[in-house]
């Protein structure tokens, strides 16, 4: 068959049709989540599930198979090679598994997520557990079709999230996060407790709202290329380079929350933003991986967002916003506060410095889970250990503990390492930011433009036309080293704490 | 081929797919005229174009047909019977003209459509005048296709809007309009001019909102199954009978503008969401057809929303809202001033009386058109000579004359009949509807919800199930007949100007 002549401009009108059914799934995605009426969702999902069909064999069918697998890489451009090979990942990813036990597979993680909900909402882990322990059976056998020789089958799971991130290296990474980071954390609760108290009065949403759109467009976030609109948890999506899309959940009694999520998803669109015009709607149109774009947006977050640099700049406007709040605290004081470190239950609130820290303990789960067989009705308890040991606390009930994060439900077991990983190349690329650019400067004169076009140089424009490894490499001159993530941590909060 | 047993059944699939990409592309196409930024829409174009012919080729394509000639009507069910109906149609339609010159001229349409725009703007119809000249061209050959044995032209481009409503129906219908309401428009004219000023001064557009998502509400419209939002022009759409959308557009110096569209568009959406669930997300899950929606959004808009019952138990509430604007309004003037006839040149603004006048123009412009090969560069005289015959006015320039609308351009030669058909029908309706409800006393009590289920009984539910012409004579029990709507105008102006 693929004796055939084939070129690359064959796949085009199916690379066509999957983009187009992409854009309508994440549109219609993005209407659930901001607009749709309560009613509209059963009815919608039936359009939606023969859209994520016909997107999936749009790309995963025969005849694209016989052109991928006669194609000569000699004859492609570098555009070609690096869309080539994003194909070739789908294609292992749907052989991996036969096609009915991926069917099975789906129902049971659709069932899954709704028994999580219910089991969540009821504190209740026993109702989740007979549906987790399947998934993880599944997900150890889906493994096994992909495991090579006496290789393991956490690292072909971490492998679908972040490529060749493995245990190997996450190890070394989290065990000197263990080493460095809880000891640092003792220190900081026995500092002097920051006072943040300021952050929850009532603030007027509308104000906050006309201060949330400021703060994107001074990022730069491009409003002729992007939309601000809410939901209820904040999230970014894009169908091109030219139509990207953050969400903010606004809460009257909180300031901080929105403005650090419209920093964080800000920090995303900037990147979808930044992708050039010939990679997108392609299949290296969006970030390179999980773990890159969430560097992008934790180094707009944290590194940026929470530095007195940063709000240098700004803080008078959103002083003159809230004059009654905010007129009495200092820039110094407001900074300050949004680096304030309190050990807690949930990680998608937790501050910078224990965010790794929640991390850890669903890695060192997951690795038992599936390397040791450990059962899962142990896992609550496992869950709460970890937590006294790694934070100092112990979770008052399952919801705030072992069933607060969807990802397992949905049988995303190996995903949550990449957003440590995001945090560690983010520190990586600062390292080397700074020498080239002076960061504080720029931020202090408003010039945060600057720091963006080197982002955009260097990661940004290339999508995911390259690896996240080689960006780092060609970025940073060496290869990932997470000890500067480690080191940034320990500087920041040494001084934040005057430790 | 077609001797294969086949069964309705295996058209589902088919059908499904349908409906998936019918859904994605009035999301995107929602989403475009709402919310996309700026810039979005060159690239989301590629995405629309691909969903569009994949859902072209849903329906049309052999098996299908081959699955639908084959099977024996004796064996469906009532909606099968409808849905195969439609399906024909689609069929019908597609197969009339060769596919290379509808593709070419779907070209020149999207050609026209943006050479429209620059003429308008520049109000130079020259520029304009090659294109029509061609779309006219292509409209006649294309209906030549489809022409039966003695039939003419012009009926073959009705039929595809509003089937079986034929010239010779349509001419008795402006004839009487003609005859009657030239003159009555006459004697409004010497009539004592009534006072809408207040309408036109400044109104908080916060304030405009909040009342109108208030009288959508009212009206019945189900926000648990629908959305309000802002569009340059107000529309309605709908995937399904539990997600319908509306648009207004608030306009901070006119209150009468915005909330007369929530009506209309109300109107269509009450429908919408009326259809039975059997129906929803099937061939036969909108409306009727043109008219019979736009009657619908009349009915509530003219016949209902301009009248004093209506308003009886919401003005109170409008006044609230705007004490210094409206305190001293009193209801009737208020109402009165919503009946205020002005001859004016724009379609799309015109009051009751005036509205089909403006249809009537275009009505015998495309018969001349189509009929008598009048050159396009007559076009705009003729046009303004019309205006001036029938409403006493001459616009100024084409843009405010011949230029105004899209349809053309578009190719949509036959379709403005449609709306001057359903104001007859809802006047047809109402008659009827008199003579079994308490209209007027509903209304008075704040019960419209017994308006609507009247019309949810004997329309909506239905969907596109029924031809219009089945509906009108099952609720009436009498044939389409214009002079319910002639008779109405008359006697509600007379009325309202005491003549």
């Amino acid at each position: 068959m693929s004796n055939k002549k084939v070129a690359f401009q064959d796949l085009i009108p199916y690379l066509e049709k999957n983009m187009a059914f992409h854009t309508a799934i994440n549109i219609i995605d993005w209407d659930a989540n901001t607009l749709a009426p309560e009613e509209s969702s059963e009815y919608t999902a039936k359009a939606m599930g023969i859209l994520s069909q016909e997107q999936f064999t749009s790309l995963i069918n025969p005849k694209v198979k016989e052109i991928m697998e006669g194609l000569k890489e000699e004859a492609l451009s570098q555009t070609e090679k690096a869309i080539l090979r994003r194909l070739k990942k789908e294609y292992q990813k749907s052989e991996a598994v036969p096609a009915n036990e991926m069917r099975e597979f789906t129902e049971l993680a659709a069932r899954a997520t709704n028994v999580w909900q219910k089991a969540k909402k009821e504190q209740n882990f026993s109702l989740y557990a007979p549906y987790l322990e399947k998934i993880v059976e599944y997900k150890k056998k889906f493994a096994g079709y992909s495991k090579k020789e006496g290789g393991s089958l956490y690292n072909v799971l971490l492998d679908g999230y972040e490529e060749s991130f493995h245990v190997e290296e996450l190890d070394r990474f989290f065990s000197k996060l263990k080493e460095e980071i809880i000891p640092l954390l003792k220190k900081v609760e026995q500092a002097e407790e920051i006072d943040d108290s300021f952050f929850y009065q009532e603030y007027d949403i509308e104000k906050q709202k006309e201060f949330n759109v400021f703060l994107a467009e001074y990022m730069g976030f491009n409003f002729k290329r992007g939309v601000i609109a809410e939901s209820e948890h904040p999230f970014t999506t894009s169908w091109h380079n030219h139509d990207v899309r953050i969400t903010t959940h606004y809460y009257k009694d909180n300031l901080s929350s929105a403005i650090l999520s419209t920093i964080h998803e800000g920090g995303h669109a900037l990147y979808e933003q930044g992708i050039r015009d010939e990679f997108t709607q392609t299949l290296v149109g969006d970030g390179a991986s999980c773990a890159m774009h969430e560097s992008q947006s934790r180094f707009y977050e944290n590194v940026l967002g929470r530095s007195e640099a940063f709000w240098e700049p700004l803080y008078p406007k959103l002083q003159d916003t809230f004059p009654k709040q905010l007129g009495q605290v200092s820039l110094g004081q407001f900074v300050r506060a949004l680096n304030k470190i309190k050990a807690d239950f949930i990680r998608t609130e937790a501050d910078e410095l224990t965010y790794c820290l929640h991390i850890m303990v669903r890695y060192e789960l997951e690795k038992q889970m599936i390397e040791e067989d450990v059962p899962v009705d142990k896992l609550p308890g496992l869950w709460n250990q970890k937590y006294q040991e790694y934070l100092g606390i112990t979770p008052n009930n399952d919801k705030e503990g072992i069933l607060q994060d969807v990802h397992w439900s949905m049988g995303d077991i190996g995903y949550f390492p990449s957003y440590a990983l995001g945090n560690a190349f983010a520190a990586q690329i600062y390292h080397t930011m700074k020498k080239e650019l002076p960061v504080e400067e720029l931020l202090r004169k408003g010039k945060i433009a600057e720091i963006t076009a080197y982002l955009r140089e260097h990661i940004h424009q290339y999508g995911a036309s390259k690896e996240p490894r080689e960006m780092l490499k060609a970025l940073t001159g060496e290869e990932f080293n997470p000890d500067y993530y480690i080191q940034y941590l320990k500087e920041k909060f040494e001084q934040v704490y005057q430790l």
